[in-house]
């Protein structure tokens, strides 16, 4: 099994030991993924280009933006798994079409 | 190498060949992230939960879907890349966290 | 009638006229707001800081951006409306909070 | 002074007593709408369209919902006023522009 569906397994998991598949429609983890990201933008905000830099920030900062880079991860992957989707496949698929553009 | 350092490579090289880096700072990735989710979510914005289940959408709706997942996940795997994280490890580690929250 | 009134009025009667009260449920407008802030927030993605300033702004990308803030405010205003929350006394409140905060 | 414009002049009252012109670039304050959006989009994820119904949340939902409006919408009015943009006028001028599309 490839590094992306063992996670997506185990986030599978995660979510149905808690019977949490009701709630997660694809409309309930786009909802989920933007939060996330806000989250994660937040970390950011009052930063300069300069001091958002891996040199720039201190360990506990650092490890707070992990944190939220995992949390929009962990949404990302498990609409991908309830939509059947391949990461991967996908991301390759975007890649081309990003050549082509610029 | 796995999956997801083969990505952030390729991911990489699209970037290094544009000259890309000056505008990857991860103030910038963060914005470009929550940018992307704000285009995923809208392609669900007006659908019922009903109506954005798997099943439900069209194949050029769920290829728009495709589409917006991988620019979410393209801007991800960068950010992961500038700042040097291990994204499967930070996922594993959050739901660690996660497992002693719910 | 207040300002923020009338133009909550002028977007209701706007919503009315092509039947879109069905859409506009709170959760969907949340949903709107966080699309179109990412349209935003994608305005200025690549940009300095002084780049993003009001005096090194092009009249066309000041317009878009200009486009991109009315588009936030009017879903905004209109969940304020269906959610029938007074927009300017929520926003008095708030500042009362931050104020003890900071 | 019109009602936006008394807001606005509070919001810069309060930034200015601070010393946060600094960190208010309009890049900077697009990050802060975005990540307030993510986080009013957090309070409805979960919540199905029924429950997200202004009759259907309790008073305590409600409140918290009603301080992420104001957070979004303080950060708005912050930056029409930093970019010098009159809210009321670009509101109204994409309505029009949405006459003709819709």
């Amino acid at each position: 099994m490839s590094e992306i569906e063992a996670l997506k397994s185990e986030i599978r998991a995660f979510a149905d030991a808690r019977k949490w598949e009701i709630f997660h429609t694809p409309k309930n983890l786009s909802m989920a993924i933007a939060g996330e990201a806000g989250e994660l933008v937040s970390e950011f905000q009052w930063l300069t280009a300069q001091e958002s830099m891996k040199g720039s920030l201190s360990s506990e900062k650092l490890s707070d933006i992990e944190m939220e880079i995992a949390d929009v991860a962990i949404y990302l992957f498990r609409l991908t798994d309830v939509l059947g989707v391949d990461l991967a496949d996908v991301m390759r698929k975007k890649m081309v079409i990003n050549e082509s553009r610029f």
